[in-house]
C-alpha cells in the first residue's frame, strides 16, 4: 500500500505461475492476441492474457481446443489464461438472445445457429479450454437500466455465480472469480458483494462497467464497491480501460483490468503516448521523422519513424497493425510496470501527478 | 559448377554486403515484406529484398523516403535492396497506360493521377530510394505477343536500357542489371542479350517470363538465352517461380530469384512443404494436431498444429498471414540455402532427384 492513495502491489498465484499486481491482460478473442506473436507478447511482459469463452466455443469448439491439448498448447502461449463466461458478448447479441432462470438462448453471430449457454455450461467451457483463471456466468445488462431491473437481474447472477461454484471442478488447480453486478447503484453492489463473498470466490471482479458511463461514475462504483471485498483478495476491474482508467483504478485498489482498447487501436491507427493518443493516420505525420514518443523504450519506436508508420497504415499493410500492436501493448504493459515499481517505493501518488503533468505539458506544447 | 547440371554457386558483392548465390529475394511491394519483420526477414535467412519502384513512387513517393534517409532506414532493413524499374506494374495496367519513344504515359491505380514514366526517371526513382541494385527500364508485353511486335518492343528495350546506363551515376556504388526481353523466340532473345552485353551491365535478368507461359516453355528460354550472357555475371530470372522453377532455374545457371508467390500463398493458406503444396483451409485439418511439414525446421512448424493454422486463418486473424508467410519464406530460402550446399558438396543432381522424388512419394503415400 501506498500512503495516501489506495494502490496496492500484490502477487497472485496461479498454478501456470505467479502474476504481479496490478497487472493488465491483453485480450486474445480467439485463441490469439491479433496480430501478436506469443513469445513477443511475454517479451513485452503480459503475464497473462484473456480468452473469450463465446468466441472460442462457436469457432473451433472448446472440444476441438480440448482435443488438441487445451489453449495454451494450441495457441503456444504457457503463462495463465484468464477466460470470461461469455455472458458479456452473448448480450450483447440484443434480439439474438433470450433470457430465463436457466441460461441464456443465443444465436450464432457466425452462422445463426441455436445455443443454450447455463452457468454449467458457461463453467465446463473454461475447463475444457484449460483457463487458470474462471469467471462465473452473469447477466450484464445495459447502462443505464432502471434500479428495479438492476436489482432482479443482480439477484439472477448471484444464484448463477453459486451454479458456477458448484459446476467448477477445483482439481485441476484453477481459480473462479466471482463478478459483482449492481449497476451504479451503491446499496445493489454492497449487496452483491456480500452475497458473492458468502459464496466465497478465489477473486472478485467488478463488472457492468466502461459500458457508456462516464470515467467518474466508473470511478465512484469502484469506490463503494471495493470496501466490500476482502482486502486479500485479488480485485478484477473487466473491460477497463483507458491508461486514465489503469490510474484512477490502481488509485482505488484495484489488482487487474483487461481491455481490447490498446489492440483494437492500435489496428485503427491510435497509438498511446506518454503526452496522449495521436492517430497515426493524420496528414501532420507524412513528413515526421521522429519515433511514435520520444520518451518510449520499445522496439517500434526505437526503428521506425511515425513517417513510416502511417505509410504502413495507409497502404493496409499487415505491418502496421503488428507494429501498431506492438506499441500499444508495451505502453500498457509498461504503464503497469512502472505502477508497481512506484507502489514499492510508495511513490505511487507521485507517479500519478506526474502521469497527469506530462499530457497537459505536452498538450500544451502542441497547441503552440 | 555441378557435373552434369549448369548448377553454379557465387558471390554477388554489393555495397552493402555479399549475395550467396543462387539467392531468393522475397518481394517487399510497399516498403515491407508483407507481414514480416525485417528482423525476423533476416533470420529466416533472406539476403536481399526487393522493392517496387512503382508502388514507392506513387506512394509515399521516392522524395519522402529519400528525405527519410532512404528505403532501408525508411523500413529498418540493413541488408541489399534490388528495386524493380517499375515497367512490370507500368504495363499491366492495360487501358491506363500509353508508350512512346520516349517513355510511357499511365494513370496511378490508386487515384488514377497521370504520370510519365522514362528510363531517365526510373533510374532517378531507384536511386533516390537507395537501391543496391536497379533494373533498367524495359517495356514488359503480354505472352503470346506477335514476333515482329515482340522484336519491336526488344529493340526499343535496349534503347531503353542504353538511356537507363546513361542515367545511372554510379558514384553511390549501386549496380544496374540489364534485362533480356525477346519473348519466347530464341533469335530474338540472343539479339536482346548481345546487345545488352554490347552496352555491359553489372548483371542480366531475363524478364518477361512467368507470364503465362507453359513451365517447359521458360526452361527453354533459360536454356537459349543464358549460354549468350558473361559467365562471371549474376543472371537473374525475374518473377520467378515456383520451387520447382526454382530448381529447374538453378539446374540452367540461374543465380537469382523473386516472387509473391510464397508470400501471396501465404495469405491465400496456401503453403509449401517438402511434399507439395496444401491448402490449410481445408476441412481434413480440422482436428489435425501434427505441423504444416513434419520435417520443416522452421518456428511455426516447430509450436503451431495445422488445426491451429486453420483455426487461424478462417477466423480471418493477423496471425494466420504472419505465421503462413513465416513458414513459406523459410521455406523458399532454406531450399535455396539447401541447393547452394548441395553444389558446393557437387550432388545438386542428386538433390534435384530426392527433391522430385519427396513429393511423387508423398503425393502417393496420401492418395492411399
Amino acid at each position: 500500500m501506498d500512503a495516501g492513495s489506495g494502490a496496492r502491489r500484490g502477487r497472485l498465484k496461479t498454478r501456470r505461475g505467479d502474476i504481479e499486481t496490478p497487472a493488465f491482460m491483453p485480450v486474445g478473442t480467439q485463441g490469439t492476441v491479433k496480430g501478436m506473436l506469443p513469445e513477443t507478447l511475454a517479451q513485452l511482459g503480459a503475464q497473462v492474457i484473456l480468452g473469450n469463452t463465446y468466441h472460442l466455443f462457436l469457432r473451433p469448439g472448446h472440444d476441438l481446443i480440448k482435443e488438441m491439448g487445451g489453449l495454451h498448447r494450441f495457441m503456444n502461449w504457457d503463462r495463465p489464461i484468464l477466460t470470461d463466461s461469455g455472458g458479456f458478448q452473448v448480450f450483447s447479441l440484443g434480439d439474438l438472445r433470450k433470457i430465463t432462470e436457466e441460461g441464456v438462448q443465443f444465436q450464432s453471430h457466425l452462422d445463426g445457429s441455436r445455443h443454450f449457454l447455463t452457468p454449467e455450461l458457461s463453467v465446463g467451457i473454461q475447463q475444457a479450454l484449460g483457463a487458470d483463471i474462471l469467471m462465473v456466468f452473469d447477466e450484464c445488462i445495459p447502462y443505464p437500466s432502471p434500479k428495479a431491473y438492476v436489482a432482479e437481474s443482480t439477484d439472477l447472477s448471484v444464484r448463477w455465480a453459486r451454479r458456477s461454484k458448484q459446476a467448477h471442478d477445483r482439481e485441476d488447480g484453477s481459480a473462479l472469480f466471482g463478478i459483482v453486478q449492481g449497476g451504479m447503484f451503491a446499496d445493489l453492489r454492497e449487496k452483491s458483494a456480500a452475497d458473492l463473498v458468502d459464496i466465497g470466490f478465489d477473486g472478485y471482479a467488478l463488472g457492468g462497467l466502461s459500458v457508456g458511463e462516464d470515467a467518474e461514475v466508473m470511478y465512484e462504483v469502484m469506490e463503494f464497491s471495493l470496501p466490500h471485498l476482502p482486502i486479500d483478495q485479488p480485485r478484477y476491474v473487466m473491460g477497463v480501460g483507458t491508461p486514465e482508467n489503469l490510474v484512477e483504478g490502481v488509485a482505488r485498489g484495484v489488482d487487474m483490468f483487461d481491455c481490447v482498447m490498446p489492440t483494437r487501436n492500435a489496428r485503427n491507427g491510435v497509438l498511446f503516448t506518454s503526452f496522449g493518443r495521436i492517430s497515426i493516420k493524420q496528414a501532420r505525420f507524412l513528413r515526421d521523422d521522429r519515433p511514435i514518443d520520444a520518451e518510449c523504450g520499445c522496439y517500434v519506436c526505437k526503428h521506425y519513424s511515425r513517417a513510416y508508420l502511417r505509410h504502413l497504415y495507409r497502404s493496409n499493410e499487415i505491418l502496421a497493425s503488428v507494429l501498431n500492436t506492438h506499441h500499444n501493448l508495451y505502453y500498457y504493459l509498461h504503464l503497469m510496470q512502472q505502477m508497481r515499481a512506484a507502489i514499492e517505493a510508495g511513490t505511487f501518488t507521485d507517479f500519478r501527478r506526474a502521469f497527469y503533468r506530462k499530457r497537459q505539458q505536452d498538450a500544451a506544447d502542441s497547441a503552440l
